[in-house]
């Protein structure tokens, strides 16, 4: 399934040789970018993902107010192609220094600020066709992966199982790995590495077969390809493990639907059936947490009000009941709460339970 | 080197000990606590470690000023106890909500917010003399190691050679890890995972037959006693690797001299041979790095400003040189800014060559 790097660089070629075109048919050379803003954006029901619409701009080189991002995604351009013809992965932060330099004779850089670099990488996303990652850029590496998996990666036979306290650490591009042997059921993704040591410490993997999965905080792509992969090629479910606070539904949202920004992606990063398997407002009553309420404060509720308009969430009677919920506790719970019940009882009922039971949202 | 959990637990005893004692003898209960603030550090030249002095305050279980205090450090230590008896780990955050209960026939909880545990364990390292991870609390898991390693833990036998693009995740908690073989030459720590990335693919670590460890900003304890462990126990050479900035300074600083909050731990965390192999101002002469400074902030100035009065940088000649010159720079230049030069720049010319002429400050 995963697309090769080889056929990014092709393409790259591809785009390159139709603004040589324009050039010698004496056009005034163009790309035609589709529109990456709200108003291009729509939520597709059937196959439950953001999608990206059918308006573009064209951007033109003899156009002053077009010239600057025209060389700057040529810029980009080139710099991938180099990464791809030598082999090597460059971090965002990197391409942006490739690319900032002052054109000769001039005192105009051809790029000041990071995110004039970022944008150039995702109008290419779109042009090529190809993910960032396929171009050799990596965005953040974070997290850590434990179960029973056995990969294959730059040459090394690695067992996801066997890898002491620590687990593997996951790159920020998981493009290139090759899956061996996964024998484990389904995979629980938490936003909390705590909690990931938690789980890891009482066995939960080996005993339940399943694959645990971490970051700390919002999940970066790295780990939402990592997912993606295991679920579309193993079809293995995959449990998101939240707090419950509007953040934590918010980072929940992104693994299912998809993020606006990286709407032209979704097809790529979003996985629609994850399941929500973090606290719920239910759980709060049934394991009397209440003593553990933090309030919510001016940022969450705002969120809070944001998310339950997200049109995913809109016409969701299970997901807007517990949003009414939560603003009538106006209080968050962190996982962490499940302790004051016993260190163990996260591993030992509280997940068994809600599996063995489907207790999850969806 | 490294003591013991089962010890850890049997100093608990002792503690608990000393006060069925107080209270058999119809003494008032109490434990003696040494003072952690500016007012009882200094900074010992002789083994250039932050050390906390000898002052230390009597808390009292009858005083109404002491006895909330009391009971809380008293409710960590049966936490703890509890979770050495069992042989599990709590993070700080699973402590809080382990202590956060209402007195019986009260209205009185014995721990309203995280810090009052958090003080209680450091309470708890002192009297012990224990750290937090032999005590069975964790802090954060963080960062990605690579290197010619071979280590035990948990049973696993684990090659940190062998771990793809990945690396091995760095637990929190390391106290308990196995070092089978070792015959890396040093260990290159950095601020910045995308820096990591960058070594790992160059094969850096393979090459120059050293260890390249990272966090993400800030080094956690789980790194920091990492570090030490392999620079105590094989004698390895540390090199610090951060941006030129206030923060990359910092982070360098902790490493080398611990910190004031943890100034009871610093034989346990710092590390005072460590050099920095960061950017410095010299560099951004030599590969005129001018065009990529960043103008400082108001904080990183006021930071720069603090850590020049450091005792152990004040009568540091070549770091007031480069204090001085980077307040003329008023400007930051971040490692990242060598991709300028090409992408393996950093692993190819920058790094070994500062290493093979010593060109690093302590």
């Amino acid at each position: 399934m995963a697309k090769k790097s080889s056929k990014a660089s092709e393409e790259l070629v591809e785009f390159g040789k139709k603004l040589v075109n324009d050039v010698e048919k004496g056009r005034n050379p163009n790309v035609d970018i589709p529109i990456r803003n709200l108003s291009n954006v729509t939520f597709d029901k059937k196959t439950q993902l953001l999608k990206l619409g059918s308006k573009s701009a064209k951007r033109f080189f003899f156009n002053v107010g077009h010239t600057k991002k025209f060389v700057q995604t040529l810029e980009v351009a080139k710099i991938t192609k180099n990464l791809l013809d030598v082999g090597k992965h460059a971090s965002l932060r990197d391409v942006f220094y490739m690319a900032k330099r002052t054109i000769p004779n001039t005192k105009t850089n051809i790029v000041d600020e990071q995110k004039e670099t970022d944008k150039a990488i995702e109008d290419l996303e779109l042009v090529t066709d190809n993910s960032r990652e396929l171009l050799h850029i990596n965005a953040n590496k974070m997290g850590s992966v434990a179960g029973n998996v056995v990969i294959e990666d730059k040459g090394d036979t690695i067992d996801w199982s066997k890898l002491g306290s620590g687990g593997w650490s996951i790159p920020s591009n998981v493009e290139d790995i090759k899956f061996k042997k996964v024998t484990s059921k389904y995979v629980i993704y938490m936003e909390k590495a705590a909690v990931w040591e938690r789980l890891h410490e009482d066995k939960f993997w080996e005993k339940n077969n399943c694959i645990i999965m971490s970051s700390q905080g919002q999940s970066t792509r790295g780990i939402r390809r990592l997912l993606q992969r295991l679920h579309s090629e193993f079809k293995l479910p995959i449990y998101v493990l939240t707090d419950l606070d509007p953040y934590g539904l918010y980072i929940y949202s992104v693994i299912k639907f998809g993020s606006i920004s990286l709407a032209h992606m979704a097809s790529e990063l979003a996985i629609p059936s994850v399941r929500f398997l973090g606290i719920t407002t239910d759980d709060v009553n049934k394991y009397e947490l209440q003593k553990h309420f933090i309030k919510l404060k001016d940022i969450d509720l705002a969120r809070l009000k944001q998310i339950k308009e997200y049109q995913w969430f809109k016409n969701s009677k299970p997901w807007q009941r517990q949003f009414k919920m939560m603003k009538e506790f106006n209080s968050k719970v962190e996982i962490q709460a499940l302790s004051s019940k016993g260190i163990t009882f996260i591993s030992d009922k509280y997940l068994p339970e809600k599996i063995k039971n489907k207790e999850f949202l969806e």
